[in-house]
């Protein structure tokens, strides 16, 4: 992703298809204090905290599992309808210290591995690296998940003498696939990961973000098991600067000592090794969003989700403008049924020279999907991401796009 | 620790001579407030941002290494001498990041190790072990390092087949031996680094605590062979809520793939496989102190330097009216010159059981050294913390634990 970083600062003139990033247009500098000041006075009200605990609870370090779990708690049970004890909810450095935490209680030596849903998010990938964990490819195809490929990957690095801990997948509008599973789909990975002793890691960054108002439960709304340990981010629905994720641990796992506790307890170890606590202050600034919003993220997006609706639509409108079914281009796009991304085949290899190519000649940027994945497919495919654009940049941007096409097909 | 914290709640009345943090007489959460929008009018009148730049920097994902590198490369400069280009900062997640990072970058393998000076802060052990990489203790000693000790582990771990990559230590006022490096001890650390081809970490959160106004120069003012990375905290003179530390590493080095680049831009790659980056409003509460004071540490402490200084004083004073010299009680400490922390010798085991005791029959609490060492010496030591505590909780604090050493003297 580097490069692509570096072809977007080279290219400041293009129009860029490549950021995962939320919408900015509602954002205010305002409401970073008025969210810290709702939490005061909720600490104050809700919590009859006197003045001395609320400037202890701000300024000084704090609890290593965080402050905010009671509200996260409430939040997944207005919105998801997960009920889960707020002492199972571990309060992160983003999403991604989260990622980091479970693969590093999990890796116990070399012979753990973990699996992925492929095309997967290349944050799961950098954190298993970083604690020496392999990542076994499970082929997503449209459902989001191969069930045969996902039996066959687990069978074979059993025969191998590896031990699948776990495997890694983003049910709703996934990046960078943009791909949901159905609900048949659902229920035969929690079948499956009961069956096979494994966990499931749910990510969901961008489950409120329909693009039809369809919203299915989440695989830990239908974990009877606990199966899943869910990993939650509010970088697309809160406020990415506040770097707020969370991880639902309820667990009950053996220790290094034998002892059994909660699997959120072996993460707060970790994370007391990591980064000690979660800003307090950038937990604030999330919890007054929530109880802003009667701590319903759902509410509180109205006006985003409605933007990525849009602009949903008018990317499908224009691909088919450009590229009509029949017209020869060889162009193909599948359609998310919301999120951030689609993905589009196209009949020629969509390489780091070809976007550069694009970022130069044609003032277009997007993300070649070999970034995600090493089948052979995604060789020849490419992530559009269309949170961060406008209208008119999308038409722009798709008429940039139409004419290297054409020039690739022509020449 | 755990333990500690569990007695801490089971005694709620018990004088705490335990936790290190920092004094809470000064906290006002209208300071947040004030910070941010301090850096809000820094980023517009300095850095010449329009309101939508503003707005990006607060909300929006940001840099990886941070966004007030420049602003605490300044400060370096101002309060310490070091003279640093800003892009070898890393902003990390509290200092612990700034650990866990470092370690992680310089293992690659079983055999690379790192040394730390004993009794040593239970943080590095902590991000050591998340790392696998084993801890090689050196003796602290009176002044703050045993050279003979430190050449000794050098030789013994490289006859051993390991690779010693750095050695950890804290020159000012260390946590938990109160202990700091006299000018010539700095020199001889920063030869011996250079001849032995070693990294220095220099931890330094008290650095501006000096109880006497001396403060000696950090070894990264001295390092002229770019041996020292430098790990920071605000923890103690910022603000613990914010959770923001920093690593400078200037060094050029060899990357996985050959090419040579500067330490902190691998730290970089690594932080964002673990945070991605640090919270920007959490940084711009850290950047508007810093700028409200003229980016000076030392002028932002004057209160707390003199209220930590009195504490020491009143703290020496009980000690000696208590454990007069010669007055057969066995009870001696050392005379830090700055800081948090004493260490006292006592003539019985300082441990778990007895810390129930005095937290239980006398409402006192502290700190078993064992906890930071396995020497000898530590079963029988305390470690005395005095930044949270008001003078009467000084007085209090040491009658209750004068009673507790005379019943075991006599009993």
């Amino acid at each position: 992703m580097n490069f692509l970083n570096e072809i977007a600062h080279l290219h400041p003139g293009a129009i860029s298809f490549a950021p995962g990033r939320p919408f900015e247009g509602f954002f205010e500098t305002g409401q970073v204090h008025d969210y810290l000041r709702r939490f005061e006075q909720y600490l104050k009200e809700e919590k009859g905290y006197g003045d001395e605990e609320v400037r202890r609870t701000f300024f000084q370090y704090g609890r290593t599992n965080g402050i905010i779990h009671e509200l996260i708690a409430d939040h997944l049970r207005a919105d998801e309808g997960i009920s889960v004890p707020a002492g199972s909810v571990v309060v992160t450095v983003g999403c991604q210290e989260a990622m980091f935490l479970v693969l590093r209680a999990l890796r116990r030596d070399d012979r753990d591995v973990v699996l992925a849903v492929s095309p997967s998010y290349v944050g799961l990938k950098g954190a298993a690296r970083l604690v020496d964990m392999p990542v076994l490819e499970v082929a997503g195809g449209p459902d989001g998940i191969d069930m045969d490929s996902l039996a066959a990957t687990v069978r074979e690095a059993r025969a191998n003498g590896l031990r699948p801990r776990a495997c890694y997948l983003v049910p709703d509008f996934s990046n960078p696939a943009g791909t949901s599973m159905d609900l048949e789909t659902r229920q035969a990975v929690l079948a499956f990961a009961e069956q096979e002793d494994l966990l499931l890691l749910e990510d969901n960054p961008y489950g409120y973000f329909s693009a039809d108002g369809v919203r299915l439960p989440t695989l830990k709304a239908l974990d009877t098991h606990r199966r899943v340990v869910y990993l939650g981010s509010f970088a697309k629905t809160g406020l990415p600067g506040a770097r707020i994720g969370f991880a639902v641990a309820d667990q009950s796992v053996a220790g290094a000592d034998g002892e059994v506790g909660l699997f959120a307890d072996q993460l707060s170890k970790i994370k007391s090794m990591v980064t000690v606590n979660t800003s307090p202050i950038a937990q604030a600034v999330i919890a007054g969003k929530l109880l802003t919003y009667g701590n319903s993220l759902l509410k509180a997006n109205e006006r985003e989700i409605a933007v990525y609706r849009g602009n949903l639509e008018r990317l499908l409108a224009g691909l088919s403008r450009h590229f009509p079914a029949g017209g020869g281009s060889g162009v193909r796009w599948n359609t998310p049924r919301g999120g951030f991304f689609l993905v589009l085949d196209v009949p020629f290899a969509a390489d780091e020279k070809l976007l550069e190519v694009s970022a130069r000649d044609y003032g277009v940027l997007w993300t070649p999907m070999r970034y995600f994945s090493t089948e052979d497919a995604a060789e020849r495919q490419i992530r559009l991401s269309y949170s961060l654009v406008t209208p008119e940049q999308i038409d722009e941007g798709l008429e940039r796009f139409a004419a290297l096409v054409a020039d690739r097909l022509n020449g």
